[in-house]
């Protein structure tokens, strides 16, 4: 039994090194002094936590987080827009795993301030071209016969800085604009059915009851087909930030039509546009010309493990992790690149593959220090490919911070740090 | 355009009279006076939240409910148990809907309180009939391959203090030791091969690092199947009260043996017979003898809203609402009873039907007023159909408080209050 045997000096081990290791005398791992951490607490010591008893039930009613994550928080950049009103804060995407979203962690999109709203004041106005304008209070819209949906919701500007080449080191400012949770609500048809909708009715406008009263016009045919007045977010009711008490959900489209704090829905036989469809929200092309009304979000993905904000520590075995989603329905491939693109490898999805909602991969990989260009590209099941960022700046110029969708690349240092840079 | 157009004195309507009462003037529900609230934020008026700036982002870094939904949390049952040390706090199933439950509302069930792990010196050690002792770091545990599974997890004794009858007024009570996430963590079965199982393995001893030393003895067989080393609940770390940070899983079985805050792992050619094995969590029968090792939870179901904790505010269109689970596997299908178990109706499954996960399901129906005798009845892909209460006893006696499955029964009184009640 000697030192040599136990793991290398600074505590952890790759996976191979372990095994190789503890292969020539496995026992010398118990209590071996090179691992790190407080020596009383290590086995076969029994640690502090074991000889005290420790808090009860219910002395945290609601529960959080332990102490020792607390730096796995929302995080804003406060560069970036001139009131945290009007502002954006970040989903820490490179300290999750799996797909679904925990409520404290989603990213918040404001346009005014989170609107708090009495769930007893609380109104749902349907007038327009239908035949009875009605009024929903919160306790109507429960009553209604309501669906569970698990959906991503991506700002439209997700990735937006990123247009005029590599700007934020971390996935979590690169691409923390989306989430992913389960939606409880009444489908928007059936409380436009209630409403009856008239024959010549095509669009719908939704209002946010926010101080911005954010105002977005929608297709009817959206509108009839998959949308959600959603009350509720992973069980419990909406988080305040998130548009408490209902919000519009839009599967597949860009977040800002997702209305929160939702007070009004209006139908009428054109779009309205209105501000945040005419002055924001269109894609200035490099013609001076804008698309608009570029709802659907396409196929995205981005590498979340290793990334800037989580470098590789360890030679050896590394499981590379990476989220891909897509508007347009299931994702049906991901391929991850080590070289920045000149060679592919098929990821591998692990976990639920749901319609328009975010996908897991894993990529397993042996890191010996080398650099790497790691890169994921995804595909979705109508055949659509993510786009390098350079076919989409040849299309669509760099004037719009609306709709990037490209390959995003991480130079991994002989280091382990990890760099947000640009392949030409 | 009079009063007697718009909803009904108190606020809100049902959906059926609601139509009815819109039907006639619709445009009448605009400002009507019989609706309850603050008048000021009703339509067509501006309401005060759109009015007043809101908080900016990353005001809570790390998010929490709304202060109106304070009533939602975890509570505990203080006559049940000596100490809240040893105790339970369970989860409010009337306030949640869909399959997954929030973070911060997941039942506890602690043997010696939460044990406050510092993660630098957390260990897992692996050790007995071994080829390679190994100890992992919590850095070596999340470099392995790992996988998303949602489960469910249910104590032995959920709805154990009905066996003799109806006994608490609410699911939160009755059934709430029981919640369903998304879990990620390493198949035990690759750390398990890591260490090298000697072929005369058969069993295996988790071991807690609580103040309880919670220890519990699994099949070889179990833990190679499907187990996982799992360090995230919905995608973030898990919470210091599940275990922070890594748990055993063990889909399908009863909770005790998903040991939380998991420290040592020994294989052996034979069970332990650990304190909570012998006199805990085995199942005395009538005769004296006792069940041993019943680890898998059998198909079960309840009905969350309306039940004692959720009445039936407003007559007409009613929805029902309701989970199923089965340690088995899928649930097949869930039939819903008005009456006490005469007749049954085929319930409506909404959303993800997932394997050895909560199922969501609901019964519509038009409730004038009359006495309901609600139930639901959970049959799994096994073919599985969950007993009565009656049944149960039948041929388990009532001296156990462990696996009660039986079918549960909520009284609707006319004034839509809901009671716990029994049929016979």
């Amino acid at each position: 039994m000697s030192d040599k045997t136990g793991p290398t000096k600074g505590g952890g081990s790759s996976r191979r090194s372990f095994l190789t290791a503890a292969g020539a005398s496995g026992a010398a791992l118990i209590g071996a002094p090179a691992l790190a951490g407080n020596p009383k607490n290590l086995p076969p010591n029994i640690p502090e936590w074991t000889r005290t008893l420790g808090d009860g039930v219910a002395v945290r009613p609601y529960g959080k987080p332990s102490k020792h994550e607390a730096h796995v928080i929302r995080r804003d950049v406060q560069w970036l827009t001139a009131s945290r009103e009007s502002s954006v804060s970040f989903t820490p995407l490179h300290e999750l795993d799996g797909i679904i979203t925990p409520n404290g962690l989603c990213f918040e999109r404001h346009h005014g301030g989170i609107a708090e709203i009495d769930p007893q004041d609380y109104r749902l106005m349907i007038h327009g071209l239908v035949d009875k304008p009605l009024i929903f209070t919160l306790a109507d819209l429960k009553r209604f016969p309501r669906v569970n949906r698990i959906h991503f919701l991506e700002c439209a500007a997700n990735s937006g800085m990123e247009w005029r080449g590599a700007q934020l080191n971390g996935c979590q400012y690169t691409h923390g604009m989306v989430h992913c949770v389960e939606y409880t609500g009444v489908p928007l048809r059936i409380l436009l059915e209630e409403a009856g909708v008239k024959p010549n009715a095509k669009w719908l406008l939704a209002e946010g009851a926010d101080s911005a009263a954010m105002t977005r016009s929608i297709p009817l045919a959206k509108a009839l087909d998959d949308c959600l007045v959603a009350y509720r977010m992973n069980g419990e009711m909406l988080r305040p930030e998130q548009g408490y008490p209902a919000r519009l959900v839009v599967p597949g489209w860009e977040g800002n039509v997702w209305i929160k704090w939702l007070r009004r829905l209006k139908l009428g036989d054109e779009p309205w546009f209105a501000r945040e469809e005419t002055s924001k929200y269109t894609d200035l092309m490099e013609n001076g010309k804008a698309r608009q009304f570029t709802f659907v979000m396409d196929a995205k993905s981005v590498i979340t493990s290793p990334s800037p904000q989580a470098p590789l520590r360890q030679k050896g075995f590394a499981a590379i992790s990476g989220l891909a989603w897509s508007g347009r329905g299931r994702i049906a491939r991901v391929d991850v690149s080590l070289d920045g693109g000149k060679n592919w490898r098929e990821a591998k999805i692990d976990g639920l593959r749901l319609d328009k909602a975010v996908t897991r991969f894993y990529a397993e990989t042996e890191w010996t220090g080398q650099e790497l260009l790691l890169q994921s590209r995804a595909i979705d099941e109508t055949g659509y490919v993510q786009p390098t960022k350079n076919e989409l700046r040849k299309i669509r110029g760099v004037n719009s911070i609306y709709h990037n969708n490209g390959i995003q690349t991480w130079l991994v240092k002989p280091d382990g740090e990890v760099e947000n840079v640009e392949v030409s």
